[in-house]
């Protein structure tokens, strides 16, 4: 378990999460940090730059006159999606880039940090805007944090040497809580972020909702649970997907979750910390949309809608297995009640992902942040294995499309109240 | 205008709707029926034999001892997407077939419809649930009948001979009315099929929504205003598109809606009865949902939500400008007041095609006709031009992946109370 | 056998080839005109319509003075790949064109034969250019007759109903003659066209190359023989295949022949008279280059070069089974001797389609017709049953890439002398 | 310029190679040895380890009953394309390996290497066919030594940050000797490899060919003539291309030979040493078969035979410009006479790449090395600025698709005799 102290100055709190991305680069051999696997993973590398660019771009360059970029070029190398920005390194193409090396990448955030360190320091009154764009980049960086481990082990899990990122025992159950409902009455709920804390603009505005009385699984599904989908044709049988679910399936050719192998008889899955046999207790990890929603159709429930999610989180502290207990992998539920909501598995729901009633996104560059990717995607909740937990809360909306697999994701039923 | 009298018995009411079925075909050539311009686009005869062999499929074979299939091979060329009745011609594929020529599938609807009102004409009591599915044949048939209107244009769109289906003169109006913005409160709103006539499945459950004060345009966006849009660089202004819809007009290269061309300075658009040149007065069409939202954006407004759209449509008659005008292209609104509600063009929807609260498919091969393709599409409301006027309503959803352009579909603006 | 006079006249001849053009059309529904079942198929009436643009182009227009061409879009429609005659409708294109109509383009033909007719019978003086392009035009219709035959056979056999281009049952052997070896001697030989006769433009110059001795099998490959080929794993054995044949077959799952078919333990074909079981004795057909490479290694020979097979065919008659026998397949072979080396299936050489030293193609754009694809193709010798008998010589070259395989393709082997 | 001393033993020749190897990897990042920037480059890593498997594999595993490998899934990741050894990282995925680390692969190497010295000191006679494998080794590794740098070359220019490989300045001319036309005369020829040095196998056999009389061009074609090319409209008349040419341009939208970039009115281009601006004197480099042949159309030319190259070259000694000199770029021509035939750039010639009258590869996976190659792809002879001195001969046949453009490819003109 990592100690994260609670920093008391922005100053701090900025520097412990800039740290702590380089605490997780620290197992990585300098050739880790290079490689793309598929369009939608980013170099390690990457990540590290590109979460100094974003400082660079939205603080220090606007905010501090006697700034100067450390190389003019990395605002092309570096920037993700911004339009408003200008120019950038096709997303595909990131793994072409042997330079900047790994070293000058990590001089660029030290570069970068002094800079903000200085801007941080000034004495003179700072406006908000300025502090909530800190805090932005901040969050921003704990978002890449997550990716920068998602995306590693879907580059090991391309290499036949099984690279091992955290060489660990994982935890082991002999076995787990039975699969129990709890209840919720419909009614107006409200949900969407308020208060003054932190939190994305597309958790807003808070707003009502209207809600059928519903229930929700007391726990994740499991790797047990899914193996018995599996042998039950789960795989094999359209009726039981969605019709882009099944055309993915077959393109694909899945027949079992992202990093699963069948060595034998057994099934074994991929870790970051190697290949181990599967274990039953765990809840299942890296499944599709469509896989969650054809699960759900077979067990004779649904997924919960996302307004569902907040609504039975209501009062449930956001605890749980998060980036900090060093597992880097979803564990066994270990008590009764309604477990498990934070933390371990991204959890989809069948929301798709869109503008709450009234959204409006940040005007400029910074506005291109939620907003514009509102379409063809769904809606996940709780956090994951690695996500860093003072990063989640209740109210917060991820967001990837229905048949990515690559993140911490799994399920949760939920069923209409009987 | 062609006349439709209303039948009297369900027998009458099939053979009205095969009878119109063909009577759309009449401008064809034999060529005609046999092209495929895309995957989307199925042959004229294609469809003239699918809605055949679903009659055939859902009908004569389950509930005709006596019935034999005129050609067995057909339940293989004919299957749309039923995974549940077997493998099929794949789609992208259908304009391979030379055969059966044109004169055969003829002949087979006419041998399906000898066996149709054999099967209407007994006289003993049949099931409910057989009504049922001839009454959702007969919708099907209308709904395929749209899409020949739709696939024929676009087939037409792709050949050098500029085709005319149907050689008229197209209405022009000098101008139109304003655009004015209608006023409907908040609060709980009841959405969804009721009572004892058709709808699909996908418009049930009845149920309570919530929603904002909202305000909706009085009549569809027009081609002058898109044109005021394009010229204001709607197309190559990033910060007003969607992430997804800024890539798609980049690889597809919009520059104007599906079937613009532009001849000299000015701008001519393709229709049923040839080209022309653009009529300002008349509403847009043919655009994507990428395009209705950048649209909107631009013009500081939103598109609605499907229930806004359904409750701001009670009250208001399915009268407008559908498949029986013979006009086969939108027209310009001709009155003040909340106009062109039904007909003219497909109404984009913000709305994600998911399932109403409690939906649920019917049971085996016919439970695919919509529940399964819920996902990544959006929702359009209210008919066209090429819609059959008996076949909408208020609470009829039609749903196409936001990329989609080559239906009849436009844009009414929305905005959140002031 | 249908019966081919020889026409007395350059005018009688024209109108000879282009009726035998659409008397192959005779069995044809209209719809079997208008599909493209592959981007290297053209539509049958697209056939109909470029041979008759060639004449229209490169005769017409240019040497009569009062012509007026029927439609000046079939400029656009119906140029193949003249770059120097302009823009061209897409090659992948072409079966998205219901128009022209067949009628109408039957109506094109006619109306330039008419036109023809007068060029042709002008009592002055016409320059030999003329005439030679009149026989060129000619020879390439020839070409497109067999083209139009293979492209409909490709067509029919991506339909399920199984249509039939010619209802006739095909001549069955009960064995054939055993594959003797003939010697050939080395040194210079001399290849390439000469005399008056027409030939095309990459048959010259006729020029000296150098052979070391050589055997010729006396008879084509059977379907016997490569059964033999396919049960010893041809089809799995790397080891006998060209790296870039390997990866055809593995993309494209070659597992025989184009056109083989197995039902229970039977190897069938797709033949112009329908699907019938593999026949023993008659050449193997419709496999590529990759294919007929690896199997003559296999059978430990090689593929003959084209000189060896032009000076091998030295005094054969070029006589065989041709378009004219209305076969449209190839037969067993008959006789002793060194048989089949006009007609039935062309056969693969190992000779890269090149140009002869001193090779100028035509000025204009007619040296469009065979210069420019020299490159990346294999040059075939000896016609086939598709091919017109009297279109055929011994230096005649064809030439396709090395995966192409729906063209009446076989495999006559060849060995360095002992 | 790199001294190279000839080593007296195998043992010592194999080091020597071996060690230079390396040599050229010294200016690379960690970094630089990862990154695959098309599916036809490989990794430096992948390079340094797939030489070192060629020796694990063909002359430890089976020769040395003692030698047991250092990883065996070195075997899996590092095999080419050696069908007979078994499966192997896909060739596409080669820049997906992070592990084992560059470190990793210089233990490798020197595993090897130790034990290739145990092997090549055994006192005991050893086979000459293991001598002759060892010798293929090695120039299989100096194969691999100049794709080495090619490789990199292209994964530099990929890179915004212009990274240098040698920092030095290139050879400037103010002149060079006008072009001058060697004439030779025709009749039979012998090529092919003779005596007992090494060879690869696709020299041989030595045989007689017929030539007819023709000239070669004094010198490589230099950039100022290709910008005159360029200027004539050399990219933009389709006249001048072959079919396939004239369509890899469009679809890659060629206008200038790789690594030519434009910056104002100024043509650049890429070398090792970075970018600039283009020297009119050097031999233009980077131009595919396609615009080789048609620069050699628009300047009234060919390109040679690859019988009258060699022919050509008789008699002139294996000097120039190779990777020894560091230049690692071609250099302007010096002198008049027949220069430039060796070093510099490989000069593609009119040959399609087939085998020798007789030829036979090798029996078991070493027959593989050139034989199954030997389709679709043209011949270059003469080396380039970086092959090394001592691997290059007048019988040497380069072979590349007609489309490759990243070796240091370029064009020498010939002619028929007048």
């Amino acid at each position: 378990m990592i100690a994260i102290e609670s920093p008391t100055t922005l100053a701090a709190r900025y520097q412990q999460v800039r740290d702590f991305t380089e605490e997780l680069c620290r197992p990585l051999a300098t050739e880790d940090y290079v490689v793309q696997s598929m369009p939608d993973v980013s170099p390690t590398k990457w990540h590290l730059a590109h979460t100094t660019w974003f400082f660079e771009t939205f603080l220090l360059a606007p905010h501090l006159p006697s700034f100067a970029p450390l190389d003019t070029r990395y605002g092309y190398l570096f920037n993700s999606y911004y339009e408003a920005i200008g120019e950038r390194q096709p997303r595909a193409a990131r793994g072409l880039l042997s330079r900047p090396t790994v070293e000058e990448v990590f001089q660029y955030r030290e570069y970068a940090d002094r800079w903000m360190a200085m801007l941080l320091d000034q004495p003179s009154p700072r406006p908000d805007q300025l502090l909530d764009l800190v805090t932005l980049g901040i969050n921003h960086e704990q978002q890449h944090q997550e990716l920068l481990l998602t995306d590693l082990k879907h580059v090991y899990s391309c290499n036949p040497m099984d690279p091992i990122y955290s060489p660990r025992d994982l935890l082991r159950a002999a076995g787990i809580p039975p699969l129990r409902w709890f209840d919720f009455e419909g009614g107006t709920a409200t949900i969407g972020h308020y208060g003054q804390d932190f939190a994305f603009d597309n958790e807003s505005p808070r707003h009502d909702t209207l809600l059928q009385p519903f229930r929700l699984a007391s726990r994740l599904v499991t790797n047990g649970e899914w193996l018995a989908f599996m042998e039950d044709g789960g795989y094999q049988r359209p009726d039981l997907w969605l019709s882009m679910g099944w055309s993915t399936l077959q393109e694909q050719r899945w027949t079992a979750p992202l990093y699963w192998r069948k060595y034998g008889s057994k099934w074994w899955n991929l870790t970051l910390s190697g290949q181990r046999e599967i274990q039953e207790a765990e809840p299942v990890c890296h499944v599709s949309y469509f896989e969650a929603d054809a699960y759900a159709r077979w067990a004779g429930a649904r997924l919960p809608t996302e307004a569902e999610w907040e609504t039975a989180s209501a009062g449930i502290p956001t605890g749980g297995n998060f980036v900090e207990s060093g597992c880097f992998h979803p564990r066994p539920a270990m008590a009764n009640g309604l477990v498990q909501m934070y933390g371990d598995v991204w959890e989809w729901t069948q929301s798709s992902y869109s503008a709450y009633p009234g959204f409006r996104p940040a005007s400029g560059a910074i506005g291109e942040y939620n907003g514009k990717f509102m379409c063809n995607q769904y809606v996940l909740r709780g956090g994951s294995c690695a996500t860093a937990q003072d990063h989640i809360r209740a109210t917060y909306r991820n967001f990837f499309p229905p048949e990515a697999r690559w993140q911490f994701m799994g399920v949760r039923l939920a069923q209409d109240a009987l």
